[in-house]
């Protein structure tokens, strides 16, 4: 059997303790003898600023890059908001993400049909939601130069963002989007701002061309990215994959994910490109944050965080039947009244992160 | 009595419909002897070009700065996808903007009791639903430079968009919200990503500031963008005054609107700065856009439109009183059950522009 070299991140606030209980499902595929994997714990965002003096030490890059895949919890907290723009905690993620090269997240926003109630949309609009949003993640405003602050003569200041898409970079995720389609409804939605940004005109003159040349089959819409904010509150359940740049990626992701009501149960997975022996760098995360005001109270879902090493079981691994056994234990363990206190209802008594873990683990 | 020279540019789609029924109110405040009105009607976007090859034409910038207001009705449409990018519809309402100096525009959100089931939200997490967003109108992506699409020696492309903001720019628009929210309920909400982007750092510094400097007695509170978004769909009472730049702006206020679920209902200002004789040039339009696909068939909802006169005469003209007529008019043929079909709930019969124009007048 393959033993495969897991990196486990676990980051600031709840990271630590929702990776916990990954590494609870980990131990448990081991010894049902349906993996084997070479686990090694290191330090993002600012658990190591306060180790390292930045926020991702180059060893740990170099662990990152020898691993099979990485899994990290979250980063950042109001501890670190002076430190120097450079280090900052969130400045790990983003050069694990371009130095790796994980240009493709994946980002699910599911409606578990137990927690339809928890959505501040009504049931019906939500009920069996399941988009997948592909959000570029090396690209656009996050990495563009200049992105500088200048002091003018007068003492006041002029900030420079830069949002740069080449034609390369759009293409390789509109095939991401498109093949995904394929395996689902085989519908994109396509999202930018061409009637204001010319990296918008690109991207719909790209996505476009991709579409005509290689998947005439699957249905394509482009919407404006604006209108496209609106009508997933409107009417979620019209898109299906949803495709677009890393900052529009950024809110509309958000947005998806708070339609489903459970934001602490929500997976993503950041995927490099295909090398020459078929593998692929992948990192998975939960799509919430670090919550550093319930950090330590055992009050964070772990759903999220375990769903991503389901998500890297399928994606990474190709152990698609370990995944789905993850996955139905997530399901069968909220059909059976577990909830955290994010998700819990009217009349229901919620338990704690460790609990919530072990209840997983007692339907696996 | 004061004649304001009123400049109405109903421009295309559902535009000229619901600008007719302003010209009726518009008349109706004439023969009342509430206000006086010069009106003069001219073309921007779509049909610009059609007439004068371009979305602005010169005399009509020059009429627009003449007026003491301009009411704008919406632009673009699928007849010009196929004109160049820079005498696309759109670029004659960027034009308005930026060479009037509108850099605050006003996008109430406000939830109508009569309309909250028409929310993709719960009724009660909309009911009593009142915003402000203060969108900054002339910086940002929209017109930093450069802007440009560039081929690269492979055939290739590279596009880019460059955002950017001053300490003035920030400062103004800050000033605005601040202003606003001591009018209201004292609160203001400041979004940007100043975890990735330069723009959001400098906004957060010279906002908080402002906020020190002048407001110390309104409550400030710093939002990322991204949190923002989903912040708005899970709870969206919580905001009050938002301010944010023109990007973020132009998504977020979408999301806000159509949390009330009457997109066809909110009116929007732009406004400049105040000059030496105490005016400032304004612009009023509604939220929504010019809806090709309905256009000339009589669905269209015209109230957005009239609000937006409303709000012409509250900030233009200091006609409180009258603005508050024509709301309280609205307000009154909502309650009577008059609905176009945007807004039509189960078992009521939609009735056409012309129809909701004149249950309006009737109340007035
Ligand atoms: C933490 C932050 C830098 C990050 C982003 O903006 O990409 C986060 O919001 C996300 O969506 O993963
Ligand atoms: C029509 C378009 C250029 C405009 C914008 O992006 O600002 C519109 O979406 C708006 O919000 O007023």
């Amino acid at each position: 059997m393959t033993t495969y070299k897991l990196l486990l991140l676990p980051g600031d606030g709840i990271g630590p303790e929702v990776m916990s209980e990954v590494e609870k499902v980990v131990g448990w595929l081991k010894r049902a003898g349906l993996a084997d994997f070479e686990t090694e714990r290191d330090l993002v965002g600012g658990a190591a600023i306060d180790v390292h003096g930045k926020p991702l030490a180059d060893e740990t890059l170099a662990r990152a890059d020898a691993a099979d895949a990485i899994l990290l919890g979250a980063v950042g907290g109001p501890k670190w908001n002076g430190v120097p723009y450079d280090i900052r905690p969130e400045a790990g993620l983003l050069r694990l993400r371009k130095d790796l090269g994980l240009f493709a997240n994946l980002r699910p926003a599911i409606c578990y049909p137990a927690l339809a109630d928890a959505s501040a949309l009504k049931r019906e609009l939500v009920e069996g939601l399941d988009i997948m949003i592909v959000r570029e993640l090396t690209g656009g405003v996050y990495f563009g130069e200049p992105k500088e602050i200048t002091t003018l003569d007068d003492g006041s200041k002029r900030a420079v963002d830069t949002q740069v898409y080449t034609t390369a970079e759009i293409e390789r995720i509109a095939h991401v989007a498109f093949d995904l389609a394929q395996k689902r409804s085989g519908r994109v939605a396509s999202a930018e701002k061409n009637n204001v940004m010319k990296t918008g005109v690109l991207w719909k003159e790209v996505v476009t061309r991709v579409h005509a040349e290689h998947y005439a089959q699957v249905e394509l819409e482009h919407v404006l990215a604006d209108n496209c904010a609106m009508q997933l509150v409107r009417r979620p359940k019209q898109f299906d994959v949803l495709v677009t740049d890393n900052l529009f990626g950024d809110v509309l992701s958000d947005v998806a994910a708070m339609l489903t009501g459970s934001l602490g149960m929500l997976p993503s997975a950041s995927l490099g490109a295909v090398d020459a022996r078929g593998t692929r760098k992948a990192l998975y995360e939960p799509v919430h944050g670090s919550a550093p005001d319930i950090a330590g109270k055992g009050f964070a879902n772990p759903i999220a965080m375990i769903g991503s090493l389901a998500m890297c079981l399928r994606y990474s691994f190709g152990l698609g039947e370990a995944a789905d056994l993850v996955e139905g234990a997530i399901t069968r363990a909220l059909a059976a009244g577990a909830r955290t206190r994010d998700i819990v209802g009217e009349g229901q008594t919620p338990i704690s992160t460790a609990e919530m873990g072990d209840a997983i683990l007692r339907e696996l």
